[in-house]
């Protein structure tokens, strides 16, 4: 695990431990080559970032429950099944620092065992004594898949807005990261107003986290980040700091911007800008994931103190500083 | 829909309008992409068999209620999402006699568009008062899942066995079948042992539909079938009378029919077997096939006569006399 986010999860380290224990059990199949699959994907397990927000908001809204074990990994393999699905749609080769899926399987394996994760999500879910759980897990996948066709339809169109670029990371990953903090809340018993804080807390951090994830597509090593990087503009999916490069730039910028975006090197990549051509849209964007961790932040305000609460105000700071 | 099963489906037909009502409802989209790519799958919606065995077995045991109709949608979800998927993974460029998804919108849309039906399933699931279901459903899917990777993982296995065949296609497909007759019984509260009657009858017919599906990819016309054929065995997918003929040849005909399957016509197909030289194992397939049809009607022999049943006994005949 990351080591910042690590020491976020102190005060949950045991209930982390529970969770991937859930999590392998369920996973467990008679087949060899499942197997196998599924220990190539615990590579993925990286920063454990949506279990994390589920575990110390139950905590910080006073307690967490075997409930929260198992939607830790439910949420832990919607995620993952949506790496490797995205994996298999931007013909990535590299993932947290080892080859993905579909370079090692080839795309059949790759669309299988998301099914496979999403499945045992659903399968974990209904073990569940309420249907709570897997009606809003159900709901948010729902709009997840909206919101990924919503960017695929928009792929090459280089007049995308931001207002339709926030409505298209809402869908694909503010509402990931909003129910999970919403249901940390929810199975804590905390009442209505506190879920809806924390809900909207999950929101504004997954925004920042996903406008930051499109600037490090862009200002980011493929060392430093363990994945395939620069592929964003090469397949004409425009981002917060293309959006804002494209808008201020005069006609003949914006035409020799989106040559440049779009020529690739022969490999399918695009050529990397140089940064400095577009530090002020890079400045633009994440001054904006500042703006959504200052608002995370604030729905925390109300809160009683706990150590839980420090680590969520932690983990929406840790958003916007990190590197990878 | 097909007109022998039309036929069959008169004891649910009003209940089958309620299906679709539900299936359609479920599927509306805000986003104008996405409705159009379910517009589009709405064409898959074929013979309806999985809602079509649900629906009667409901009626058979004694009622069909709300109940039935979600999860008659839920099936059907199911299948789509898989044929979507297939599909992919298959590189099909045909099916029920139009383009496939893949084909027209590219592999990102379509499994996107799997994984939005699948979602979809759930989220009906989890508006049902009981968890028994969703569970049974996840359950079924996790099988499925892995069968579709025993498949994957044996491509190219000119040794698979028929036992190994025939775990394949249980998983892949008779699970599914199975589990939509075990709920129309329970759902219409018949006592245990119908329920594991209506099980095993739903079984039996899945593995001989698959059987005949195998088979019909070698010996029917693309346009007879409505979808993509002969790629089994051109993308190294052994199927029942594929195993019957390696295993009953001598090594010079076994060597010469491996080249003959693998040989493609350049455009990633392989050249179509005259069915003349592999009669002898089609036939084996189908008697196979047949015996498991006896089975599966065998299996209805307790229950008391009703026009439902009469139904399903025929359903359980037109899986193997079926042209596509």
């Amino acid at each position: 695990m990351h080591a910042v986010l690590s020491a976020l999860a102190d005060p949950i380290a045991d209930d982390m431990r529970e969770v991937v224990h859930v999590f392998e059990d369920e996973l467990r199949s008679d087949q060899p080559f499942v197997g196998e699959l599924c220990a190539r994907i615990a590579r993925y397990r990286g920063k454990m970032l949506r279990p994390t927000l589920l575990l110390l908001t139950g905590r910080a809204c006073g307690r967490v429950t075997r409930e929260h074990h198992v939607l830790g990994a439910v949420v832990e393999m919607v995620h993952m099944a949506t790496l490797v699905h995205d994996d298999v749609l931007d013909e990535a080769d590299i993932r947290r620092g080892g080859p993905t899926i579909n370079r090692l399987h080839g795309n059949e394996a790759a669309v299988l065992l998301g099914d496979y994760l999403i499945s045992h999500a659903y399968h974990l879910c209904s073990s569940l004594d309420s249907q709570i759980a897997a009606r809003r897990i159900a709901e948010t996948t729902n709009t997840v898949c909206e919101g990924e066709l919503m960017q695929v339809s928009q792929r090459g169109n280089w007049s995308l807005r931001e207002d339709e670029y926030f409505e298209i990371i809402r869908r694909k990953t503010a509402v990931l990261t909003s129910v999970c903090c919403e249901l940390g809340a929810r199975f804590a018993d905390a009442d209505e107003e506190t879920a809806q804080h924390a809900a909207a807390y999950g929101h504004d951090l997954g925004m920042a986290f996903q406008i930051i994830d499109d600037v490090l597509d862009l200002t980011s090593t493929e060392e430093e980040a363990g994945k395939s990087l620069g592929r964003d503009a090469a397949l004409g999916k425009l981002t917060l700091p293309l959006i804002h490069a494209l808008r201020s730039s005069g006609e003949d910028r914006r035409a020799r911007l989106i040559e440049s975006l779009t020529s690739g090197d022969g490999n399918g990549r695009g050529t990397r800008l140089y940064p400095v051509e577009l530090s002020a849209s890079i400045e633009h964007a994440s001054s904006v994931a500042r703006s959504y961790v200052q608002s995370a932040i604030e729905h925390l305000s109300d809160w009683p103190p706990s150590e839980a609460r420090d680590a969520l105000t932690a983990a929406a700071e840790f958003v916007v500083h990190r590197r990878a």
